[in-house]
């Protein structure tokens, strides 16, 4: 069965408030298209089936490289396309081009992975179940259903890390992680949220993403992009009306590259019953650039107790992998 | 000689800021993704040839009915393609269709021509030659330079109205024009403008919606939304810096609409040298709804003096012009 | 000498995003709002003069009541008048207006008085001299001279309070300073700045609102408005590309009402020479609705150290001499 309107595109000019001060778009605005063009066609999708109407929700988004900058006055061209449905679940592939109108050169900067869940506009608890899409092979199929269960898996073995808290440090020394450590508060408003009333994913990945930048800048004090964001589950829902908090630290140092962990807290300020919760933690690398856009060393992480040297040792480990795994890919595709 | 990318489609989902209270998306939203589309694929199409880099800038907007409303939640589909090139000027028609991604349902809300000149980034007032573009028959081209000497033609003719000017009215009676007429003023920035630094010509429009709403409401004290724009020429540039002042009084009401006329001023505060100067001005119709968004009766205008009389009589002329034009245009298609 | 345009109007419509989720539209927009039509009209008188071009920069706002709530779909007016210059200063009077436009009803919500200094844009350490107004009596003239020298008095007389720091308190006791004190960072980004490039007094007052009402809403978890904000002095200017860290922290709370202390530092990530600095301090006060808007008590404010007891007084201090002088002015009107 052919689903019509399984592909989608999107874009839009980028403008000043979308870039740092140099010109190099926020990763977080590239999160933030990349998860509203996800939105629209899984929801669109979704509602395709009789009963009741629904409006999917993102549950997961795989690990990203930003693989070029983009610029202020680029063109952003986000296409995103369902490429697997299990019964409760939606995978959207997305592609991210910037076209420089002026020379007409095209790059793409990202490809994402994300997963939607959708549910009930009269049962927000209720999870309906997803459209079946035709494959064009059955290895294709097959391809979607292991991706599936490795994301199953992955989520299944994630903790909520919810004992974790970052700790303020008083007149902390340069480079330590008390050095760089920082946090935000968001009052959740109209604009962010989907027609149930709960932030879009989106916006969330925006938030994370400036406190990780902040971090890194206040680390290096030079001009810094963001380079790839590790697999986010989003464990818990963030209704209208909360305050949200995003901390982020930084975990590791390369010589090169900088991660910064990120924890984002919602507070239901009126309902008294319900206190702050964990609703979304993630891993986001940097790297810092010269005038020239070319990669400078970083300032290497100063580890003050075991905990932040056990940090450390499992932000090595990530970077390890996925070095690994980009000279796999890389060698694949020669 | 085939010209690649001459069509582009921008799509957006509608947000709470992007509408009223009841949630109809503001007509000055539409105009703005309108004007963008525009803007991307003239100035994309205008730097195809070596020379200068430019930027495209909004010369005039035909006349546009809102066919249909739109509502918060609903996916804004913006398709423009361009239809006519003269040695300067580049004509971009554009199509809006508002889709509801739980029902599937899709309306074509606005079909619009805009008209773009290119300028040069490096000299903002030479003005660059326009790459030609093929067209698939004879009679497309004829078509097409027919409609550029007709809009010419209307541009020649068109007067900056430079003497006009709102005066305020202390306590006006209730429905006369001094009671509804409305101003408000916004300062240029950054993210209002083009590369050049300019006004993008959809964030004027935008501001003009908003005034125009504004007189409306306060005339018949109800919901309304806009019906139609009239053809809008942009004399002037607006520069980044500027306060804009846009003010709107009514000139006409007939039995279920309103016209409202707009001005436009632009104040460069800190260059001492050029002083406030006319940059637009516009008709705008709205009609009044009731809450199952049927159309309500408007209050009559009540005229005051001899120029009133003679802008309600001017825009009667405008009203049964644009009717019979309608009137026309549905026996044609029939 | 007369000088035309000493007068400027400025009116938008509330959005849902200006207002919290109950629809008051949030003090720090109002602000933001009064800020802008200040700055606007002083930036154009001080531009009336030849030599250098020149921005103004707001330098101190004087304490302020918010007399009457404001509401999504209303049209804020805000009227600016310069009422006094100095050498280097223009005084500005604002007064807000809020119109329903369905039922015509007007009320004044806020009268703000603010100082203002222009710098040149040449040389942004340059002062420029104040074109002097005309007065229409010398008593006109004599009244202004009073403010001024009291204003100049009180600013000389304020400490930057540069010691004073929020220190975080893992898990605090309810109503404990500790519980509710908040702080955000803001990355300051193109649109939050002048054309000198550095942060508009509006934009600082609006994180400081929003902080102050997320310590006040965490305090009593209800819906919370800003009733008024003190005197607020900016001592030194916010570059971009600055990090704005913004705290606050309750400080005294009678029956109805809640005093928050807030703090704004300002931290330029790149610069490595120059550190992280106090830019403003101010105290904000909020009342708590119930869900017919009336006035609700507020819980008593724990204390547990003399610094907390110390600072509690001085709130106490503040809000009987604000109370006496409502009183006398109450006493005065009749």
């Amino acid at each position: 069965m052919l689903v019509l309107g399984s592909h989608h595109q999107l874009s839009r000019i980028m403008r000043p408030d979308d870039a740092n001060i140099v010109g190099n778009v926020h990763g977080g605005t590239i999160l933030k298209m990349i998860e509203e063009a996800g939105g629209i066609i899984s929801t669109r999708h979704c509602n395709t089936q009789s009963g009741d109407r629904c409006v999917a929700a993102l549950a997961r988004v795989e690990r990203t490289d930003f693989l070029h900058p983009m610029f202020i006055g680029e063109v952003a061209h986000v296409s995103a396309e369902i490429t697997y449905t299990s019964k409760h679940s939606v995978e959207v592939q997305v592609i991210v081009l910037a076209e420089n109108i002026l020379t007409g050169a095209k790059k793409v900067t990202n490809k994402a992975t994300l997963w939607y869940v959708p549910f009930s506009l009269q049962n927000v608890d209720k999870i309906i179940e997803v459209p079946v899409i035709e494959y064009s092979s059955v290895e294709q199929e097959e391809e979607g259903k292991k991706r599936y269960d490795a994301q199953k898996m992955e989520r299944l073995e994630t903790k909520e890390r919810n004992g974790e808290i970052i700790n303020p440090v008083v007149s902390p020394e340069a480079y330590t992680v008390g050095f760089s450590q920082s946090s935000l508060i968001h009052l959740v408003g109209p604009s962010d949220c989907t027609l149930h009333g709960f932030v879009h994913g989106g916006v969330t990945m925006k938030l994370m993403d400036e406190v990780a930048g902040i971090v890194a800048a206040r680390h290096c004090k030079t001009n810094i992009v963001t380079a790839s964001v590790d697999a986010i589950n989003f464990h818990r829902k963030i209704k209208k009306g909360c305050v949200v908090s995003v901390s982020g630290r930084m975990t590791f140092t390369s010589n090169k590259s900088m991660e910064i962990e990120v924890f984002v807290d919602a507070d239901p300020l009126v309902e008294a019953a319900r206190g702050k919760y964990r609703a979304v933690t993630a891993f986001f690398t940097y790297i810092s650039l010269d005038k020239e856009g070319k990669p400078l060393s970083v300032p290497p992480l100063k580890l003050e107790n075991e905990e932040e040297k056990k940090r450390f040792e499992e932000g090595k480990v990530r970077y390890l992998q996925n070095k690994a795994k980009r000279q796999a890919e890389k060698e694949r595709q020669q």
